[in-house]
Parts: C-alpha cells; sequence; structure tokens
C-alpha cells in the first residue's frame, strides 16, 4: 500500500476550514478527498497537518493518504489540478514511508499574518489582509513579540474551551517585518491551540496601535484568561506557510 | 468650479473595463460617477486617463472631474471610499488647475503584464496573472522586445478596425523581470492601440516558448496585419501601473 505525503495550496475564502464537517459544509479536505476518492476507486481518508480556521489560507499545507492505487505521480497530480476547484491546488506529491502521519509528525509550523496598513485597503490584498489605517508601531510590537517566544501556558491566547488538552506551547520565533504597506508576522512554533495565531496577532495590533504596553503581554500570559488578550485577528490574514518534520 | 484629479486602484475581474456603456452593463466608470453624482447633487462626468479591457485591472488609474462640491478632499475620499465597492478604491484625489485633462494630457502611461509560470497556477494569483507551464526562453523574449522600443507603426499588434486612426505609436522600454514563479513585463509608451500591449505581450509569450524568434518581430512590424503577430494574452494578467502627464 502506498502513502502519499501532498503539499497543498488554497485559497480559504470560500472554505470552512480545512477539516471535513456534515454533509454539504464545504472544507478543503472534503473537497480533496472527493477528487482521490474518484481518482483510486477507493474510499480515501486524507490526513491532514491539522486544523485551519474558516477562511484561514494555506500556502503549503501537508497532508497524506493511503492507496492501492498505482497511477503515476504526475498523472495523480495533473488529475488533482484537472478535478479540483480553482482554488485548491496539490502543488506537489510524493510516495513516503509507511510510518508518515502529516498530523502524528509535525516538528513545528510556520504561520504568516498579513496586514495591509494604509489609508485605504488595497483592492488587490482585500481577501488576504487584514486592513487598518491605523498608525502602528512595529518596534513596540517587536518588543511586545519578543515576550511570547520559548514555553509558555497560552491559556490566555486560545478559544479553546476545552480542559484537558494542554495549553503549554513553546513558540520559535516571531519575525516581523514591513514591506511599503505590508506588514507580516511570522510565528514559527511547535503546536498551536484554536484562534492562537490570531488571537497573537490581535492582541500585537493592540500594541502596534498603543493601547497595550510590550509590558503587559507579561501579566496576559500569567493571567491565563482568553478575557486578557486582545481581540481575534479577521481570518482573512492568515496564510499557514509551512510545516517542519 | 474645481476640477479634481484622482488616482484609482481596481480589480478588473467583474468590469467589463473602464469606459460607461449602456445601462446595465458593469464598468468602473459609471460606478464612480454614480458615487460622485451622489455625493454632489450633480450630473458628474468623469474624464478618465483611456479605456482599459474588460477585466484588465489597474493599481494608478488617473481620472478627472469638474464640480461645484466644496467638501474637503478628505470628506470625498471617505465618502468614495465607503460607498464603492470594494474592488474599486479612490488612493488619492488633489485639486488641479482647470485645464487639466485626464485623456488629452497623458505623456506616456506604463503598463505591467504578469505571468505565473509554474507548474500548476499559483491559487493567489489566479485572477491577477496568465498561468502557463511551458518553459520560458526570457533572454529571447528580452531581444525581441528591443525590436518594439521606439517609434513604430503597431498596426500588426492591435485589433482597432479603425482605418481613420493613426497606428504609429512610440514604445519607450520593455522591462521583462523573472522573481521566483513570476515574469513581468512593464511596457512604457506614449499611447496604446486597442489590446496593444496583450498582443505584444501574446507574441513575447510565442518567443519565449519558442514558436517565434526575436528576429520574426521586424517581419511582423512590416506586415502590418494582425494576422502575423501572436494571440492575445488574458485580460488577467494586465495591470495599467501609472499614467505620466
Amino acid at each position: 500500500m502506498r502513502n502519499l505525503r501532498m503539499s497543498i495550496e488554497y485559497d480559504g475564502t470560500r472554505y470552512r476550514g480545512w477539516q471535513k464537517q456534515k454533509e454539504g459544509v464545504p472544507t478543503v479536505q472534503e473537497k480533496i478527498e472527493n477528487v482521490l476518492s474518484k481518482m483510486t476507486g477507493e474510499d480515501v481518508q486524507v490526513i491532514g497537518c491539522g486544523r485551519t480556521d474558516s477562511g484561514v489560507h494555506a500556502e503549503n499545507y501537508i497532508a497524506n493518504f493511503h492507496t492501492y492505487c498505482n497511477l503515476t505521480i504526475e498523472d495523480m497530480l495533473n488529475y488533482l489540478y484537472e478535478f479540483l476547484p480553482e482554488d485548491i491546488v496539490v502543488k506537489s506529491m510524493k510516495d513516503t514511508t509507511e510510518r508518515f502521519h502529516a498530523r502524528y509528525n509535525v516538528k513545528s509550523k510556520t504561520y504568516v499574518y498579513r496586514i495591509n496598513n494604509n489609508k485605504f485597503r488595497s483592492v488587490f490584498n482585500r481577501k488576504y489582509a487584514y486592513h487598518t489605517d491605523e498608525e502602528l508601531n512595529i518596534n513596540e510590537m517587536r518588543n511586545a513579540s519578543e515576550i511570547l517566544i520559548g514555553t509558555h501556558d497560552f491559556q490566555s491566547f486560545t478559544n479553546l474551551k476545552s480542559k484537558t488538552k494542554s495549553t503549554i506551547k513553546t513558540i520559535n520565533y516571531i519575525h516581523i517585518n514591513q514591506k511599503d504597506d505590508m506588514i507580516e508576522i511570522e510565528v514559527n512554533g511547535n503546536g498551536f491551540l484554536l484562534n492562537m495565531v490570531r488571537i497573537i496577532t490581535g492582541t500585537l495590533l493592540e500594541v502596534g496601535k498603543g493601547n497595550l504596553k510590550p509590558s503587559d503581554i507579561e501579566k496576559i500570559l500569567n493571567e491565563k484568561k482568553r478575557s486578557e488578550s486582545g481581540p481575534i485577528a479577521q481570518a482573512k490574514g492568515l496564510f499557514l506557510k509551512n510545516v517542519q518534520y
């Protein structure tokens, strides 16, 4: 039996996230499973690297699936390209070891949050960035982000309701870069809780706007309460950039 | 009476070009005139810098209009931002001399054509670039483009049917740049005939694919027949980048 690993790019605008839900709810996983099942004649189950929120995009979402299908990689890629909707593209695929599991084997993930900071939003980024016309103090945002680096209890930075899952995660780096009117916040960590990157971004934006100080971040972490952190940033600015195994 | 000059960004996907047509045909000019007329209480006529084809985008389309309205620039910009659809943004506006005319006073225009050159199209550029998976010889495209620089009769590079309009135009430069899987063809000239940039691009693509040689360009120019040049490149890859006065 083959185990195939895929890298997928998708525009999340039309989807209720990656993970399959009940029939009729558009999700990326369902679209891909349907095409792969038709292609192979099997009931293909795709294992994704994790959930993404409704409306979030991906540049390199990693997933794997098992099949007895003996088509070449090129034929499979062409089939997927032809039959998937135009906002989902399987960019590459390879045969991998039987044991590879796209979710269990994740070492870290890299997300990018894009902010269009200009008096008026750019029409070309209107679906791919959060827009604000408020002046942002990037240096203060960088200072605040440094406090989040390392291993912390991120309970203040998630909408996760479960009390059984650990909320301790490690953030390896946060890079904040500005180019013209576009600000990118790149976050790499060993795992992310529900809405975590968007709440981190929303909180850093509060710092950028002067509503919070970098020193408040320590307090927010310690309080372990969602109500302490900033508002959740819009889904459309968030991209899963890469997954490391 | 005030004469106001605007710089407009628009995503041309949903529009049948800039220029107003009969009622019910969506055009950028009509959308802007409607909002300005509502704002001023006058029957505003907007003078654009020229036509753009159906589906073509603009980063800085220049237009002007006359009005007795005495709102501040900021109030007008905010009104337009609020009432225009999200794919049209008036980015800036200024009072200009009575004699400024956005079409008659054009000295030159700069267009950019974007080509996504990759095995599979990028989902994020699917509405903003032409995609081809064929290998393109950029150097040969550059060699071919050089033959188009200067003043020529561009009759082979237009779908213009009129026999009364001059087809002699001057191209000041064509720059072809590649960054990762994106190729940009930037063309600056004193004026452009119907479909001219798209037919130039389509012809340069034929050179890039090896179907034409750079030396064929001279012959195509001399033949003065549309049938000699390459196919018209898709509208969605073309952007009006700037207008010089």
